[in-house]
C-alpha cells in the first residue's frame, strides 16, 4: 500500500503512467523516427531506400489477461502472436519477425509449452512471420508471454495517430463488442461450472463470440483491400482498449473532436443478442468492451467515393474542430461526450 | 506436477526447452537472416547497404532472477537495460533502441516505477540507446520486467558463435565469477539481517562484487579495442550464464573443442578472498557462477601479435578439434572434462 507521499499507480492508469515515466525522454540516433505513443515506434535502418522497421511489443499475463480455465493454450498462443500483428498493421506495415519470452510455473510441463507453441507457430505462418528469438524462465506464479514484433512498411504507407484532420471521415472494420461478449460468456459458464467435474459449458449458437476472444485475427485484408482502392487514410490504430479509448487517442494526437454515431456502430447479431441475455447496454459494450483488433482509421473526404466501396470497414462518423469535443450521437439525436472506459488492468477488480 | 505421459521442463531446461520448441521452424522472409540460437537474431533491413538490425530480448522476474530486499529498483532498470546491450555487443553490433514491458503488482507505487525507469533512463543515455515504446500491466505477483534491444552493425562486423576454428586463440575480458560472490554476500547479509529492523549489513571492502552483482557494464571498450587494433574474432558470445557454459556454447555451434587452462581464468582479488571465507571453490565459482557481461571470443592465430596488445581481455587457451572435447586444463596439468554448471532457472532450487 502507498504511503501518503506516494502514488498508487491505479491513479493513474496505464496510459497515465507511460506519459509520467517517458516525459523527459530524448532520442538521440537518428535510426529513431518516432518512439512511445504509437502502435509501433519506427525505426529508419535503411538509408535512402524508403523502408522503415516497425516496433511493437505486449505482454499478456495470466490471472490479468487470460484465465486458463477456458483458454486452450494453442488458442493463447495464437492471440499472443496476432494482437503484435495487429499494432503493425494499424500503422500500414506488415509484419516480419517476432520474439517470444515466456515465464513459466512449475504447473506446466513441456507438453503445455509445446502446445502454446503450436499456437504461436500457427499464427507464424499463417501471416508469414518469422519467430527468431526469445527467453525462457521459470516463474514463481503462472504462465507469462512477452511478444515483440518487428515489421517494415513503405516510409510513404505509414499510418499515424497523429494524422486525422476536420472533416475527415472516420471508419471502422467489422464489428464490435463480440470479443467482450465472449469473454462475459465464458465467465458465466466457469462460475456456473465451478466445482463440477463433468460440467458442460452451454455455447451453442455463441461461436462466433467464442471465437473472438478466444481466436482473434489481425485485419491484414483491410489493409489490401485500401491499397487496392488506393486509399491512404490519415490516422488509424487498432481497437484493442474499445472504440471509445481508441478514438479520444486519435483525437487527442491528431488535435480534433468528432462525431460518431450510434446507429452506425458495427455489431454482429450474437453479440446483441448475448448484451440482451446479460442485460447489458450493448452500445457501451461496443464503444468500450475492448480486444476487437479491428482496425480504426480516418479518411479524407475527397476520398468519400473510393472509400464507399470499402467492403471491411464502415463509415461510422467524422473529425471536426478540437472544440467540438468528442462525442457519440445517439438514435434520438443527443451528443453523448466519449469518456474512455476501455479496461485498465490497474484499477482495483471485483472478485 | 506431471503425469507419467508429461515431461517436466527442468527436465530439458532452458536451452533444451528452446531446442524443442523451435526445432521444425522454417524462416519464410528474406529479411530473417539468423533466427534463434546467438545472443541476437539478425534482421537485413537494409537492402544492399551491408547494414543488419539485431534483436535480442531477456526476461527479469522478482524472485527468480532478482530479490527486491537488497536490490535497488533503479540498479535493477540499469542492469535489465545492459545486459540487453551486452548481447547486441557480443554480436559486434552497437545497441540503438530499447522496448520496455513491465508488470507490477498492487505493492508498487508511481515512485518505485519512476525509480525503476531512472536506472533504464540511466543506462540508455550512458549506452546512447532511444526507449522507443513498451507495454505496461497489472501483475498478480512481483515485478516483471522484459526488455527488448535493437541494435545495428555492418554485416561485416558480425560475429556469431559459430565461427571458431582448430588452432584460434580464446580470449576473455575483464575477470569472471565476482557478479557470483556479490549475490552470496547480498544472501548471506539478508539472511544474517532476517527479521531485524536496525540491521546494517558490512560490505566493507566487498565493493567491486556488489558493483558487479548490482550494477554491471556492457563492454562497448572490448568492442572498441578490438576494433582499434584491427581485430575480427571468429567467434564471440558475452559470459552471462557462467564461462563454462558458453565455451561449451561456442564449442557445440562451430564444431570445435577447446583447451582453457585453470591458472589463466581471470579472478578479481576480492572474488578470491569471499571464496575463501565461504568456503567455495573458487574456479568453479568463476567457471559457472554466470552474470559476468563479459565478452568471450576467438582469434586466429595469425592475429596473435595483434592481440597480444588487448589490454581489456586476457588469453585463456585455444580452440581444438572437435574430437578432443572442451577441457579445463589444471594446475597440475590434468585435463578436466568442462560441463554446464550454468544457472537453470527451471531447476527446483533448494530453500
Amino acid at each position: 500500500m502507498a504511503n501518503e507521499s506516494e502514488t498508487e499507480i491505479s491513479s493513474l492508469g496505464e496510459f497515465g503512467l507511460i506519459s509520467e515515466l517517458t516525459r523527459d525522454f530524448k532520442s538521440v540516433n537518428k535510426s529513431t523516427e518516432l518512439g512511445v505513443g504509437d502502435d509501433c515506434a519506427v525505426l529508419n535502418y535503411s538509408g535512402d531506400s524508403g523502408k522503415r522497421t516497425l516496433v511493437t511489443t505486449d505482454l499478456l499475463l495470466e490471472g490479468i489477461h487470460f484465465d486458463l480455465t477456458y483458454t486452450p493454450l494453442k488458442h493463447l498462443g495464437y492471440k499472443a502472436a496476432v494482437v503484435n500483428f495487429s499494432d503493425v498493421y494499424a500503422m500500414g506495415g506488415v509484419p516480419r519477425q517476432i520474439t517470444v519470452s515466456l515465464g513459466i510455473s512449475r504447473r506446466f510441463t513441456v507438453e503445455h509449452i509445446n502446445e502454446l507453441y503450436a499456437g504461436i507457430l500457427l499464427a507464424c505462418e499463417h501471416y508469414g512471420v518469422d519467430l527468431v528469438g526469445g527467453d525462457t524462465s521459470a516463474s514463481v506464479t503462472g504462465l507469462l508471454i512477452s511478444v515483440t514484433c518487428i515489421g517494415e512498411a513503405d516510409e510513404g504507407s505509414i499510418v499515424r495517430r497523429s494524422g486525422a484532420r476536420d472533416t475527415d471521415l472516420v471508419y471502422v472494420s467489422g464489428d464490435l463488442g463480440a470479443a467482450y461478449m465472449g469473454l462475459q460468456l465464458l465467465e458465466r459458464e466457469r462460475e456456473a461450472g465451478a466445482g463440477q467435474a463433468d460440467f458442460q459449458p452451454d455455447f451453442a449458437g455463441r461461436e462466433y463470440l467464442l471465437e473472438r476472444q478466444l481466436k482473434p485475427e489481425a485485419r491484414r485484408d483491410v489493409i489490401a483491400e485500401l491499397k487496392k482502392l488506393g486509399i491512404h487514410p490519415t490516422a488509424m490504430m487498432d481497437v484493442s482498449d474499445g472504440l471509445s479509448s481508441e478514438l479520444l487517442h486519435i483525437c487527442h494526437d491528431s488535435n480534433v473532436g468528432c462525431r460518431v454515431y450510434e446507429e452506425r456502430i458495427p455489431i454482429d447479431y450474437q453479440t446483441a443478442v448475448m448484451a440482451e441475455e446479460l442485460n447489458m447496454n450493448l452500445v457501451t459494450a461496443a464503444m468500450n468492451g475492448g480486444e476487437d483488433y479491428e482496425l480504426l482509421f480516418t479518411v479524407p473526404l475527397s476520398e468519400h467515393q473510393k472509400a464507399e466501396q470499402l467492403t471491411t470497414a464502415r463509415l461510422i462518423g467524422h473529425i471536426t474542430k478540437p472544440e467540438l469535443g468528442s462525442c457519440l450521437v445517439s438514435r434520438d439525436g443527443n451528443e453523448l461526450e466519449i469518456r474512455a472506459q476501455g479496461w485498465n488492468a490497474f484499477k482495483p477488480q471485483q472478485q
